[in-house]
């Protein structure tokens, strides 16, 4: 399942890692005053098999918090069965399924031995994974956080931006979850919300983007056009007041910055579908329009999402990929995603201390919902906070400082 | 005409000085080594007076790299004459007219100052305003320049953020001016085309925004929303690729940072126009949504253009304020805009300075059109620039260090 993934790292990116005998960590068990902190990490997951494919689509087209359809149980059900075949042929391509899970488990073993260290009043640290559509969801994370012991948890959201779509819904759906296994006075939560704008995972995006400049020969190198791409979102979101494309742009901003970036760089969506209007300018129109002026040489970086997956591997490296050498790009590449790159461990660990350490609830931003907001769950928070205080600082600006 | 601004503005906001006597500065005559150097401030300029409302919107009206309406040369005049008598009224509600010269006049004497004393080796400096829609033109800038001797010239643009409609439309404009008045190869240019996060102009920011909550009682001062508010553009523009609305987020980052914003803050576009879709979210359904969810407390902060002008002063001000106000929201502010705020002219200073001393023609973006670019004019150069070589390290990297 790996093979395609290992076969695009670079050394730098491969942390030797212990593949864990589950899909929780349970790596860290030395015994502390208190019962340590359970670290919930949040995110999309993937089909870790073909046969998976569809039970995640399934799930995927049914979440009215990311897609809005009529009929939604039906028409839902209708699209994913219709797709699935095509999806199913674009993971056996990248080795027959995500990497997601095995990238998240590296990262959260990782985050948790720099955490011990970092933070032994909070010691024993542990991970659990909790994917929106795909196993391990949110059910499971809590109901390991009870089977081991753990009161005080840590929703820590594996997007670095904000949005409703992502973070939001997953977000809600962990407080449904809380219902759903009567544990909702189990834990006392604080939530990391956001952090595009940390300075470690800034560090480790520029690392990354060296590394994708060093793909090319020298003489070539300051002819790269750097294209920052992200996951699209449609127009009724943005219009509603999602911070995701201000969050993505901010991101973009630090990196330049971090990187001391002398080559000229753009910013894309990717991943539009359907037939509403998306948030432009389109990745793939870009590559065409690039190629059609003569740009060779073009580097893909993915600035939304960290870990390897399907946006990365097949629809920047095989889709786009084919799509720009047909049109004569030569010099298409994508800088690696950071997966278990060592900056981005310590940045995850160094997110979770600094928040540990803030005493915050949670950032700011969190408790304003989108001026349009349409969903009453949104930005809810479960019984028990870690502190319920006004946050005085936001954890955004913390996490700079 | 100024005492609707007068009347807004706080005491550290007012920089004395003396109306020049021309719209174009001749305070700094000292002779020097060389002839100074010439500083061409571009922007969109104002009518001045009611009677120069209508032939203000009727050049508006005609610039295609702003707007393009079919038959434009009859269709642009209708809408321009038609609008004329709304727009006079709004004028007339602003004490009769714009006062951008004004301050774009305060800011160029400032600013030559200031950098006779920075940099010696360029001086004298001398300003020259060139406004789009409203005199001074750009013609007037290349002959009051040529009249007083200078052969180094420097394209400023005071729109902090590129957009092609704005800054590109400027230059575009500047450049073709240097053929109708025959003075192609009369100077040696440089170009100074974006510096939204230059940190001057952050710092300045960062303290107007301070100045707007020092507006509020300091027990309602938490509870105030920022509502970061800048000009929209048409869909269009953003799917072609204008690097805007990612260079409006990243200043927002950086003013948000800069002002260890406690405050949650949202960022909006204003003042679209006309039947085809704008980028969103909108400030005045904003300020709607927010009054229907009970908010207070807004304080919104122009982020995009740095004096006052209609947008402020009107439409934010009058406007957006008589409708929050009818709404139930009792604290709906704005900060003040940046004019003659003595941060704001040591930045504009500075900016100028280091671009002077990188030796820099402009940055490393300028010279990548949007990828789906539609006009052959764009991101022209005149035939003298001040230096050929690739620049190095982009000027806006360069302006943060």
């Amino acid at each position: 399942m790996l093979a395609s993934t290992i076969r695009r790292m670079t050394p730098s990116d491969i942390l030797p890692f212990r593949r864990p005998s589950s899909a929780h960590g349970h790596a860290h068990e030395q015994p502390r005053s208190g019962n340590g902190t359970g670290i919930v990490m949040m995110n999309l997951g993937g089909p870790a098999t073909l046969d998976e494919v569809e039970p995640f689509l399934l799930r995927l087209f049914a979440d009215k918090e990311i897609i809005q359809l009529p009929w939604q149980s039906v028409l839902g059900k209708f699209i994913a069965t219709r797709r699935a075949p095509k999806v199913r042929k674009l993971y056996a391509g990248i080795g027959g399924g995500s990497p997601i899970l095995t990238w998240t488990t590296a990262q959260g073993e990782a985050m948790c031995t720099r955490l011990d260290e970092l933070s032994p009043d909070t010691a024993p640290h542990k991970f659990y994974v909790s994917f929106r559509y795909a196993p391990p969801f949110a059910d499971d994370a809590l109901q390991a956080m009870k089977a081991d012991g753990i009161t005080r948890a840590v929703a820590f959201t594996q997007y670095p931006q904000w949005s409703c779509s992502t973070t939001g819904s997953s977000l809600n759906d962990l407080w449904r979850a809380l219902d759903r296994t009567g544990l909702q006075d189990a834990f006392t939560w604080s939530i990391i919300d956001r952090w595009g704008e940390h300075e470690g995972f800034v560090h480790a995006m520029a690392s990354a983007i060296d590394n994708g400049l060093e793909q090319y020969p020298e003489r070539e190198r300051d002819d790269v056009l750097v294209l920052f791409s992200a996951h699209s979102l449609p127009l009724k979101v943005i219009d509603r007041g999602d911070a995701y494309p201000s969050e993505i742009a901010a991101s973009v901003s630090r990196v330049v910055q971090a990187a001391e970036l002398r080559n000229p760089h753009m910013l894309s969506f990717q991943s539009s579908v359907g037939p509403v209007r998306w948030l432009g300018p389109s990745t793939e129109t870009m590559i065409k329009q690039l190629a059609a002026r003569g740009q060779k040489n073009v580097l893909v970086v993915p600035i939304a999402f960290t870990s390897d997956h399907i946006e990365t591997l097949s629809e920047i490296d095989i889709e786009y990929g084919e799509l720009a050498h047909s049109l004569g790009m030569t010099g298409f590449r994508r800088a690696p995603s950071l997966n278990a790159r060592a900056e981005f461990l310590d940045a995850l660990a160094d997110i979770v201390n600094r928040h540990l350490a803030s005493g915050r609830p949670h950032s700011s931003q969190y408790k304003q919902n989108c001026p349009g907001c349409t969903n009453a769950a949104c930005r809810g928070l479960p019984s028990r906070m870690a502190q319920t205080a006004a946050c005085e600082v936001s954890a955004e600006s913390a996490a700079r400082h």
